[in-house]
């Protein structure tokens, strides 16, 4: 037998993804990259980083170089439910914190903990790329809730529901509510509320992934983990506000569902970096993040102005995009005949990268959609990359 | 409809270890803990780490703190790669390496890249728990291979499987061929070989989890993975000879196999700690790992050897023990009529913890055994504990 024949239905079906297959393309030559959603590394915190790391490593290494427990660093989960409440969410103990590997271990121990094959989910459209693809290892049913510039349509969503005759069980709404990835957008506090009215009428709980609500210009709405306790679930992660390397990123839940987790946690890591988890903790502990993240606001906020204004000169009439108050991304919209999965070679080989925005549908509309990523290129190379392709799209439709 | 009616199949199973528990009760008060499986951290390479993870955060922050690429860093996949071949082991490229999130990460892939619900694995009874518990997430049928002082008794096995009338497909088998994890015992290479036999015969994969054999004193056997390289899947980890903080482990497997892993690996966490992956490139590119090896093995030599004269001098009679040549475990046996699990809480009372050795028998057999950790402890620890170990043995053997 053929070691092929060995494979599991799950590693049969799972492909690489595009996203994936870019990261490999920007090493190679040069490509001006909007794919990919890396920060940019010249706004890392080195010094501070450098300066914790030597102190960690001088004062305990014993404890930051051994195992740690599965729930996490007990320092760091206090400074995570200081920093939560201080947020205004509602949470009642740091016990309901466990520190995850990324948040796509959380987003791994969702649909590990909460489905079975055959429940439903509820996911936006477009919605994450990675959280689909771990969620679909559990092969769930995926119900899509339409956005709009409101966000998540959570109007939408309630006829959706009412219209349900039957179907299998709800077990959750996965939503990332504040500058989202893909689309940037960010959902109302009117729809957030009707989001958690709906998650108990229907007896499902929401995933409120968090990676970009504190590098957002201006007034966020609540939290959704403010509106409500038990049925929440929060994540979020430090690799936007602290470094991307570190893997660490932590979740929220009610107790029940937190240790739950940590159980399941145990066969996929033991414990998470246990050395990263320390120089988080001092991170916090010594008022660093607050103030770093007042640095990187206006960081991004430069290099996101600077991509509407390169969008707005290069892309041709008929094109539109969003217009985000943080994150890392940018939602442009081609007409209709455009297919941007086909453009994409050739984008490339004009020397820029973007994702196709069908891989954010996973009803696999979106073929005239791609998301552009302005936090990781420089701002030279946004204004190149937004010449480079307005010049492709120009080219393509052209070509049409 | 209650939180916990959310809950998948795999969670309502998923039940905390008694080694997890373990590492909470260590914790706490006076307790010697022959649980758990920590290194002694008064051996870590505190110096060298330190020194290189200044000039890595020096030297080359952006890629030290930015995302990796999932397969990890090319120049540590290149060391491991010179490290494998150094040692023997079949492998023709680095393409055929994986770095991943700890060992464990490997036993989870290797769960879902290879299991459907119903397949069947072959393990070592006792075996390694972690990886059990990993493995029965994907709800395979067990065939359980017996251990004898040769460590996993291959003809037995040869018998198990020429008498095996029908049955589902053989997945994989799964080893921890030298000072296993919970026994001590190492197969020896007539065995080693034989194993390989069969996993061209039945059509299987061998998993060759090996965190152990490069502290173990004298000849090794050879690796199974330096008698064969298509069927062989080799896994190790850097949490015995660096720090297990750094959760950094990798595995060697075809490049079918090892792509496919990474795939997967994708959806768990992106990718593993840059960070640590390039302390421990520098680590072993600067020539520390081969000289603090012949560190650590002296120092165990001597926490061994201790733990086997304190047990020679606690132990009651009719006690038995394994003598390993490596690894971190002593595994004892006890009278037929002793019960490990209903004696820990005298154990524990009495100020000693260890691991019952029903944890690692799926069978639920072994209940007369335990799992002694000596590499944790001090030596003056081990003469104490093993003490009250030998007291609360002879107590509980006089109250049956």
């Amino acid at each position: 037998m053929s070691i092929k024949d060995l494979f599991s239905k799950m590693a049969q079906e799972a492909k690489a993804s595009e996203i994936r297959e870019m990261l490999k393309v920007i090493k190679s030559g040069d490509i001006i990259s909007f794919a990919g959603g890396m920060p940019d590394p010249a706004l890392f915190p080195v010094e501070e980083i450098r300066q914790i790391a030597a102190d960690v490593l001088e004062q305990r290494p014993g404890a930051a170089l051994q195992y740690e427990t599965t729930e996490g660093y007990e320092r760091l989960r206090e400074e995570l439910f200081k920093f939560m409440r201080s947020e205004g969410m509602q949470i009642s103990s740091k016990e309901e914190i466990l520190i995850t590997t990324g948040s796509q271990q959380a987003l791994d121990l969702f649909g590990r903990a909460l489905l079975d094959p055959g429940d439903t989910i509820i996911l936006e459209e477009p919605t994450y790329l990675a959280a689909l693809t771990a969620f679909r290892m559990q092969s769930p049913r995926i119900l899509l809730a339409p956005m709009d510039s409101g966000g998540l349509d959570s109007g939408a969503l309630r006829k959706m529901l009412e219209g349900r005759r039957s179907g299998s069980k709800i077990k959750f709404l996965y939503t990332v509510p504040t500058c989202q990835n893909p689309s940037g957008l960010t959902t109302t506090e009117e729809r957030r509320k009707e989001l958690v009215d709906l998650a108990y009428e229907y007896g499902f709980v929401i995933i409120e992934d968090d990676p970009y609500s504190y590098l957002s210009d201006g007034k966020n709405p609540p939290f959704i983990k403010a509106l409500d306790d038990e049925r929440i679930i929060y994540t979020s992660t430090f690799s936007k506000i602290l470094a991307p390397g570190f893997r660490l990123g932590w979740l929220a839940a009610s107790e029940d569902l937190a240790s739950k987790f940590a159980i399941l946690k145990q066969s996929l890591d033991l414990c998470t970096n246990t050395l990263s988890q320390h120089i988080a903790c001092e991170f916090m502990a010594r008022g660093h993040l607050n103030k770093y993240i007042e640095r990187l606001k206006p960081a991004y906020r430069r290099k996101r102005e600077a991509m509407l204004d390169a969008l707005a000169e290069n892309m041709p009439d008929g094109a539109g995009w969003t217009r985000p108050t943080g994150g890392m991304f940018i939602w442009a919209t081609l007409p209709p005949e455009f297919d941007t999965d086909k453009m994409l070679p050739e984008a490339v080989s004009n020397g820029v990268a973007y994702v196709p925005g069908s891989s954010f549908h996973p009803s696999g509309r979106g073929k005239n959609t791609m998301r552009i990523n302005y936090s990781y290129p420089s701002i030279e190379q946004i204004w190149e990359g937004a010449r480079r392709l307005g010049h492709t799209i120009k080219a393509y439709g052209t070509a049409l």
